[in-house]
């Protein structure tokens, strides 16, 4: 069945039942929301005075294509990428809102198995669907708005200072790696690279838990890598009126990105976009305390310094200088 | 010049300017917003508990196209459409979060027209943009999201109750009377009627002011008018559990409508959508006291009675039935 046999309000019946029945999203509801789906407006009670927002859209045929990548990875991938702002502010996410712009040929199990994402991921993050907007567009779209809280003033791209070290939580390229195993399947590979390439472009993982580790313990300059590592390390360093020193041997590259790539690897850490890895900046004595605490492993892969704004240098094995002005993905281009 | 020719980054240096140098902009501009444009999230204090939340969508082919409506509009439209959501809440809109999706061969120039439309809206209401999102698009597509906040528990569509009167702040129809004459300019009509219906099309009034004096004097059920009187009034009631009985002689429509459509006015006003009037229900008595309190004129159109679930009746001037299922704007059929 497509979704103009269905009809808008019978679809939106259908959501909300495909939320109702999934029984452990239902052991994440907080009575902090006072209104949820179905009303004008969505109303909760704010516990702590810090609201932290943020929104990420995904457009088919820019950032998807149907057929190459499962409605369900869309989903958790759409939810996720919004998550990993949250997560590099400091915060906690806690409400959705989804607008869907979907195609009246659109198959009605595309928008279970899309939901199904969604909710995968609010049910593992703790986050609720508190309303959103369903309507008749010519290309596929989703664009999701997460709204969430903050015990501490957040972290930002503006704080980092000259003698800081950067690091980063999560692996960079993997994502671009499985895009292209994606769109060029002959490409030769084991199953187990392949898997884990694949995970990393269709199941991003955001770093809420240490986003909120790092900004207990201090750290007060962070971003999310969504564009490639040099286009967002060129922002961090121009909104913090730094330059940064990058050494290319310490990037957290996956082996199998490595190995099924062996001439592009580098190219897609630095320019790969989609990675959403967590990069932050702080002193050494914090670094070495987090190298300690945090779970996952932090890459210290270069320093801050005070050089001209905006400019980031890779140093490659040979302690060879790669100049670098921002090069990563522009939506336009 | 073309956003493409232009880049991402340029567009979004482009966009702050827009914003920066809007002078009136810069006086609504509130210290509470921590976060603005420029980070991964947005972040502010919130002054209130209770906070509302809302999003609204507008794709090219289907809310609006290019040619007919001035970019200019199509912003003004875009927030409204949120803030008459915020204002059937009862609750203060703050923050717009707003994501774009574009195609790369859009003129730079509507993007400095849609701005200015939305900064029409955030300076007549006291809005701040906080963020967004800019992505490249096979169809051009406008998702906003809107925060506020509230000091009493918000007015819902599920707490109108038998014996309350029903009433309308703002014109229905009109401005599917103002679609019409966009889509076929050979209606003849006189300037200042064109002008009216034009106007309700293109530059709706969200009821923000109106929905504070409800909520201040004990209204508790209210809905904005977006889809149509007979659908949003038929959900309405559905969520009440309750049924309502309209005087169609009482419906609030402007004279230009009747005159430029004698045979179609009665079926815009039931069914047009795009209104972003205020409906709402309460006790006679406190009608009475808004009837002499709220500036704009309020309409008692009818009541809401303890009948079927969701039905909703009409009466002609005969006191005829015309006993109506919901038959408003379907986003897929």
């Amino acid at each position: 069945m497509l979704i103009k046999d269905l009809g808008e309000i019978r679809l939106i019946n259908r959501i909300q039942r495909i939320i109702k029945n999934r029984d452990k999203y239902n052991h994440i509801l907080s009575d902090n929301l006072l209104v949820g789906i179905g009303d004008d407006a969505a109303v909760w009670k704010a516990s702590e005075c810090i609201q932290v927002a943020t929104t990420d859209t995904m457009v088919e045929g820019i950032h998807f294509n149907k057929g190459t990548i499962p409605f369900r990875d869309v989903g958790w991938k759409a939810i996720s990428s919004n998550l990993s702002d949250v997560a590099a502010m400091g915060g906690k996410p806690l409400y959705a809102l989804i607008n869907l712009g979907l195609r009246p040929e659109t198959p009605v199990n595309d928008i279970d198995e899309l939901y199904a994402g969604f909710l995968d991921a609010c049910i593992e993050y703790n986050l609720q669907i508190i309303g959103g907007n369903l309507v008749s567009s010519p290309t596929t779209f989703i664009a999701i708005q997460i709204t969430g809280e903050s015990t501490h003033a957040p972290m930002l791209r503006s704080n980092a200072k000259p003698l800081d070290q950067i690091g980063i939580i999560g692996w960079i390229g993997s994502s671009k790696g499985g895009f292209e195993l994606i769109s060029h399947p002959r490409v030769i590979t084991s199953t187990k690279a392949k898997q884990q390439l694949l995970n990393a472009h269709l199941h991003p993982i955001p770093r809420l838990n240490e986003g909120n580790i790092l900004i207990d313990n201090g750290v007060s300059a962070a971003m999310d890598i969504s564009d490639g590592l040099l286009t967002d390390l060129h922002k961090f360093c121009e909104a913090s009126r730094v330059s940064a020193k990058i050494d290319g041997c310490k990037l957290p590259i996956e082996k199998a990105l490595i190995n099924v790539f062996p001439d592009n690897y580098m190219d897609y850490a630095l320019n790969g976009g989609e990675d959403y890895a967590l990069m932050f900046s702080t002193s050494p004595k914090i670094m070495e305390h987090l190298k300690r605490i945090v779970p996952a492993p932090i890459s210290i892969i270069g320093n801050v310094e005070d050089g001209p704004i905006g400019e980031v240098i890779i140093i490659d094995k040979l302690r060879n200088h790669i100049l670098t002005a921002s090069s990563g993905w522009d939506h336009y281009k």
